[in-house]
């Protein structure tokens, strides 16, 4: 029994070694030179803060070792055909695979903020985005973990933080709600103010969206430690001779216009679907939402089933989320896809 | 292999349901005289108004055609002891049965009103709960789908709706949000709207926490559709003479308090651990969080495990979830169980 994971993200990684406890062989295909995707960029995570780094660096460890998950890297799937109950893949390099089942695990895509002109990002260089923020947040990133500002070097003492950039937004085309933004802005405005207790944090919210066991905790715990909250939809981001950005927000809880200025702002970005999502749906032969993101059968009976017998979906392809519920995903799709083989060789 | 589910809900019954395709014997035992959990009271769920009634109808009669199923109704654990690998669980009506793994799934309790008396609930007949508010919108419940308000049986045309009852309030000792308080009165609000043209429905609210998928697609159908939210925490309902119900807020989106007088008010209820959560944990002998909800080993990387080996836990046992996060973590479950359970079947 043999499966193609495709993606060697937390969720691919974390699907390939469930499925090797089960004895199953799989082979990861991941498009990017190195498997491990978005979190290994994370130093820490919420909500507990625990090391995203280290997380993933298990995770690699762990498929690098079992003797039943092969991972190619720089590698894509070009077409697929179905053959009886099985299915031969064609991948970029020329290899051809045969494997029992599918599953993609391909992720999603951070927002293009110059999308949003308004805020100035990539015009203004105070004006960052919350990735490039997260790099500046590690003590192992380019500024040893200090806030110093793109245009002089000086370290940043006030620092806005604008919430839902790209998400939550008809005019942009992207209605849906990122789900995490919330909460990583959250531990970010954290991890400033514990790192120099003299930082400034002020965050521009829509809706405080920390939903999840432990996000309120954490947002709670953000406030007793003094960082602001002002809820508003910012409007602009404008340059100051010196390089400040001022922001020009509604302060919607007291119904006036408010303004501040800030050595640094950074753009808590949202989600879209995977760069290739229109390519794979096509390869695939599978459906997408109307937000792009991939369709399940049936999101609540048959999650990580598609229109296509042996294809499934896991993470954060069908909509964005948080780590602990990717890994939630991928002992999941492993099961369905235990019980999916069990079922195909019985029928042999 | 044999394995005891404890608790008949939702998960309970998804869970049982997935180790019987994985050919492992599952003994269920719920406390109540009917499996089915608290889902069956519900007519429509979230986000797609499909049938809970239903989706629990079908579970049911998996569990009862599954020749791999028992259910024990009226029955509780009251002890349980292990020997080498296997446990061996008394119950109340005396049985004593040995099993391989445990699985809690024992789900939550809704949070009692009356113990925020500022709502006057249980005091003036028109405070009703956001769980009578479900069975005033069912058809075949008592009012068949219309909704009369219980002081005098007239129609409500103009309902309030509070949000955050019982959560995310440290007075009472609930400083967690319940998740799905949002998206379930948004449902209901919408239904009220969708059965009645001329209702008004207003919705008091601290954030809208709309963040799964579909889920902010609702509360933007919501606010289209009419339904009215005003972002403030109620401080006080008061009765009026003919039985109408004045509310009192600070709309802090305005900046002023506010008040309007409604023919009905629901009360959505948050959630609370379940009402034996502590007899349990000490009968299993395994850890509970602050927040009174069960402790995984670890919520990343182990959700299911518990401190003592072959005992797990899913569903909202660890923290309130909606329906289709309850079934992600019942196939979650099973994988790691079916997982356990062939690697002490290989060591014996």
């Amino acid at each position: 029994m043999r499966v193609l994971v495709l993606g060697g993200g937390i969720t691919g990684l974390k699907t390939a070694f469930t499925l090797s406890e089960f004895d199953i062989e799989t082979i990861i295909v991941e498009k990017s030179s190195e498997i491990g995707g978005k979190v290994k960029r994370y130093d820490k995570i919420f909500p507990d803060f625990r090391s995203g780094k280290n997380l993933v660096k298990n995770l690699i460890a762990s498929a690098r070792n079992s003797p039943n998950i092969t991972v190619l890297e720089n590698s894509t799937v070009t077409n697929v055909a179905k053959n009886n109950r099985s299915y031969t893949a064609s991948l970029s390099d020329g290899k051809i695979i045969e494997v029992d089942a599918i599953i993609l695990t391909c992720g999603f895509e951070v927002f293009d903020a110059t999308r949003q002109p308004e805020y100035g990002y990539s015009v203004y260089p105070n004006v960052i985005t919350s990735m490039e923020l997260e790099s500046f947040l590690n003590p192992e990133g380019p500024t040893k973990g200090k806030l110093l500002r793109p245009s002089d070097g000086k370290v940043a003492k006030r620092i806005a933080i604008i919430f839902c950039v790209g998400s939550r937004n008809m005019k942009i085309g992207n209605p849906y709600c990122s789900r995490i933004c919330c909460s990583y802005s959250t531990k970010q405005a954290i991890e400033i103010k514990e790192n120099d207790e003299e930082a400034m944090v002020t965050c521009f919210y829509m809706d405080i969206r920390t939903y999840g066991r432990g996000f309120e905790e954490m947002y709670q715990y953000a406030q007793e430690i003094g960082v602001k909250y002002i809820r508003g939809r910012v409007s602009e981001c404008s340059v100051l001779p010196d390089g400040n950005i001022q922001v020009r927000a509604e302060n919607t809880l007291l119904g006036k216009p408010v303004q501040g200025v800030f050595d640094l702002v950074s753009l808590s970005v949202g989600m879209m679907p995977c760069v290739d999502a229109e390519e794979l749906a096509g390869i695939f032969g599978i459906e997408r939402g109307k937000d792009g993101f991939f369709l399940s059968k049936d999101d609540d009976l048959f999650p990580h089933d598609t229109s296509k017998e042996g294809v499934f979906l896991a993470g954060s392809i069908t909509g964005l989320k948080p780590i602990r519920d990717c890994f939630l995903d991928a002992m999941s799709v492993s099961g369905r896809v235990v019980s999916y083989l069990t079922d195909l060789y019985k029928n042999r």
